[in-house]
């Protein structure tokens, strides 16, 4: 047993004991649409749909010390701060755990009888995160502490957030309102949705700079409105936006207090932006926080979660004599499948939601993991990833999950990625028996108006392999393969220039085993599905190819001990027992 | 006079007396190509020529304090670790100065009676900076105290270093060897330079990891290594390169002490890269450092760069009965005119250093404010902007120093732009005589074989405006003009579109009367140019243009009172006063 933490598997948590742990340890909140990671002391950040474009809080990947900034609470009670995750403060604490469940998080820390446990986690159906806030007063003096609640804002656009600094510092703009403070930043020229950040309670104060908050030169560890023990009510016009409310509260002895923070994302109609000129309107989020400002909303919210992941993971369970076993399948690899899901490997600690999107391979691939727990949502998806196909039968290799158009920095090229749709599309069919999914219509991504069939696409991929075949009747390998670093048709040599594209040279004739091998069990899959529905005008098609890269495979592929792994640009043998090391 | 500090005219330095400056204050390292930008506090970072691709340090723009990381000395003395510039422990110093002068910065603090001066400046001639340190014991008491020097590397790419973690962390790679660290990440593979960073004199230990120095969840104002008075000899294998030495020093009663620290750049030959295999030929650097280990050395070095900074103001000044005058003239706004030429705003405490390389309208205007003071640099200047005209005329819009190719995302269509480069010609041959430069060969960016000379360009830029007149015989505005926003032809709607460059509808009619005027005044000095080399087949055909365009000015840029700025997309005025506001 680590000294860190342990698996709780009744309540399917993992618990970690102290918050300096080697590095940060992080969860996922939000299962839908609205998306956090969120660390063991409350760092991370969170986002709408899309980690790139609508990234709500601001978030310093390569930071020293790492993981700073987050969802963060400062406790003020007389001289001392202290945050119940431990940082940024880094405050001692009595007592410490955080508990890393299902799609929420738990962080409880105590310092000199006080405890403060904060919940955190995303309602389903909403766009919006919720920190759920026990105070408890473990003396037997009463104690009067300020509670100081702390987001920074990222101006949506998170690429640009963190290298544009001569507009950015130009552009933050917020509106404070009652208990809610409003990031608005573009919302007047052309965003249809700002972000807010309220308290279920009155407050005593707020801020929205932060040089005011923070102060230019102190750090997240030791904000000037906290040592003060008061927020300055600063309004942020350019610079940095943050949202912080200040709550004064009174415990008696052995009380308990219980509030709770909500920050969301929210969209306005084109045309019911405004309520007066420039002033958000904000009826839509009125109504829904009348309904949220109950704890008893909350609480409900909570179990509704719980239950999700309950009946989730209750689709598929193995029963054996292995704790280890029983664990991860039952229940952390599942919940990982379905993280990917939701994120396709695009923000984590370590891809830091800017650089990629969602993987055309990868998302296909993925889907294997959760086609028996979301069936449907899995069929949605197979469909948003066929519309990055092109009519020639390549692929983007890369799309962003809010515009759901392919990355045309990144292109398309790598040879093995059409087939993976076939691989996807059989397993849902196979856990399904929902047909239907190969009449749907969806366009190629170069001709808008195409009324390709879902069918079509799959034919359309067995074609596009068979159409780039090298000099051995093996697929070409493009930019690459599953091996993303197999570039074996490029040569780049200097500095700043991709390795996975950059030279990649016209005719270029290197191939890969491996698609040959991916062909020939996407052929395999597509023939026995054509068998099955009847259509079968194109099997001939298909089973002559599939003859054609198999004995390819076997003359060529085959080593006379192994398979190799490829032939290179030049026509060499790549991972054969006869080269040379 | 201001409580943060003052103008010392005499020793052309402003003299900072306090180190929490409203934000930080920064002055530029270097004047030919090792550059860096420093705070008051020793915040910042440093490159060879290309703030983006060569960048030797890292820095987080954009940090929380502001300007954390840079170039570090950290001193403990007992229980107490300070730094001679606060900053990053950020200890209460008894004493403190920052002194920006022409090309170096000199930060003296003093705390618990010993005092640190370090002076930074990067020598003449070198593609290294030197931080030269004197401490002195101002105490009847012996002191040991122990010395650290700190640098964080940057993995060469400012762009990719702040943005590819999935990558960088597997990449770092470093040498020691005696005094020296080499930061040497992707030298094995395609690059041809190291970094290095010694000391004059033995160490006493040293670290390359920033884990193993500062420690994963502890920041750059509290290393664990400098708090336990101990470096650990980390070699860093990926994760977080830096370059740490430790020197044990004792200091008795009133004594000095002088050693410096050198960080550099290097390149080998691509042949003579390896002393062994995977280590790096280090000859030329030796022989180097063997010279700068002298003290006398470096200091003669300071005072070169002095002179240089003199002689290069003393060609232009003005004597006045005006102190704030004789200040600016002769002093400051030669000096920024300099930084300007050296770094073309492409590195700042705003600008990042990543976003835009040099500018091609900036570059020539800059040019106006330098060419009295480097006419022979000016003119390599102009020669290296010409080259990213291309053979219709039209200009890249910006360029990168290391590459000196155009910057194909951002392109060109900023219809000002060609005729800037007549503007800085007619400047440089104005102030110098010098019509040679007319007959320099300079290829247009698209036909690399063309024989072209600087002259054509001139012609062609006249040429690419008459060929790209409006509705009213105006210039087209393009993309833009001077004024980068004033996007007439553009239609960007959605958060992430370039307001500069989205939905540019091809046909685009918006003229510019700011084009215009500079058409015309270009045309006046080409003529005048032509006129007196005796060329004067090409002068009926300006003329021509010339009348054409003054008439248009005349007609349809006068509106009764004062002139247009410009006509939009639809043919409606911009600026007039008919206008309804």
């Amino acid at each position: 047993m680590n000294t860190y933490g342990y698996f709780d598997d009744k309540n399917r948590e993992y618990v970690i004991k102290r918050p300096d742990t080697p590095l940060p340890w992080i969860n996922y909140l939000g299962c839908e649409k609205y998306f956090g990671i969120i660390s063991n002391t409350a760092g991370g950040y969170s986002f709408y749909m899309d980690a790139r474009l609508r990234r709500i809080t601001r978030y310093r990947y390569n930071n020293v010390p790492v993981d700073t900034g987050g969802r963060y609470l400062y406790i003020k009670d007389g001289d001392t701060v202290w945050n119940p995750g431990w940082k940024p403060s880094q405050t001692l604490l009595d007592q410490y755990s955080c508990r890393h469940g299902l799609g929420y998080t738990v962080i409880k820390g105590q310092k000199n009888g006080v405890e403060a446990e904060v919940t955190y986690f995303v309602p389903l159906g909403e766009n919006m995160e919720i920190w759920n806030i026990t105070l408890t007063n473990n003396t037997k003096q009463e104690k009067e502490i300020t509670l100081f609640s702390f987001v920074e804002f990222c101006l949506w656009d998170a690429m640009d957030d963190m290298t544009n600094f001569q507009r950015n510092l130009n552009t933050g703009e917020v509106e404070v309102e009652n208990e809610a403070i409003f990031h608005k930043t573009e919302y007047r020229e052309r965003r249809n949705h700002y972000a807010y950040f309220t308290c279920s309670q009155k407050i005593d104060g707020f801020d929205t700079s932060r040089d005011a908050f923070i102060g230019v030169h102190d750090g997240f560890e030791n904000p000037r409105a906290v040592i003060s023990g008061k927020c300055t009510n600063s309004i942020s016009n350019g610079w940095y936006p943050v949202g912080v409310h200040q709550v004064n509260i009174t415990l008696s002895p052995g009380r308990k207090k219980n509030l709770h923070f909500i920050l969301g994302y929210m969209e306005n109609k084109e045309d019911e932006k405004f309520s007066a000129p420039d002033v958000i309107n904000k009826e839509s989020l009125w109504a829904k926080m009348k309904v949220y400002k109950s704890s008893e909303v909350v609480n409900k919210a909570f179990n509704e979660l719980k239950m999700y992941w309950a009946e989730l993971l209750g689709r598929y369970r193995v029963e054996i004599d292995n704790e280890h076993v029983e664990r991860m399948v039952n229940i952390w690899n599942q919940y990982q499948c379905m993280v990917t899901f939701n994120l396709s490997r695009s923000a984590s600690f370590y891809e830091s939601g800017i650089g990629r999107g969602m993987g055309f391979r990868d998302s296909n691939q993925d889907l294997l993991g959760f086609v028996h727990m979301v069936p449907e949502r899995a069929r949605q998806r197979i469909l948003d990833i066929a519309v990055v196909q092109l009519s020639d039968g390549s692929c983007y290799h890369q799309y962003q999950p809010l515009t759901k158009e392919g990355n045309k920095d990144m292109g398309g090229g790598f040879n093995d990625d059409p087939l993976w749709l076939i691989a996807s599309t059989c397993a849902y069919i196979k856990e399904t028996g929902d047909f239907s999914i190969l009449d749907e219509v969806v366009s190629y991504s170069d001709v808008p108006d195409s009324k390709a069939t879902l069918l079509d696409h799959l034919y359309l991929s067995i074609k596009y392999t068979l159409k780039n075949l090298g000099p051995h009747n093996l697929p070409l390998i493009g930019h690459a393969d599953w091996n993303d670093c197999l570039n074996l048709n490029c040569f780049s040599k200097n500095p700043g220039e991709s390795f996975q594209t950059y030279g990649d040279k016209p005719g270029g004739v290197a191939e890969s085993v491996m698609i040959a091998g991916l062909f020939l069990y996407a052929c395999r899959e597509l023939v026995a599905l054509l068998q099955h529905i009847g259509a079968k005008e194109k099997i001939d098609e298909i089973q002559k190819g599939y003859e054609l890269v198999r004995k390819a495979v076997e003359v060529y592929g085959w080593d006379g001990e192994w398979f190799l792994r490829a032939y290179d640009y030049y026509g060499k043998k790549v991972g054969s027992r006869f080269e040379k090391f």
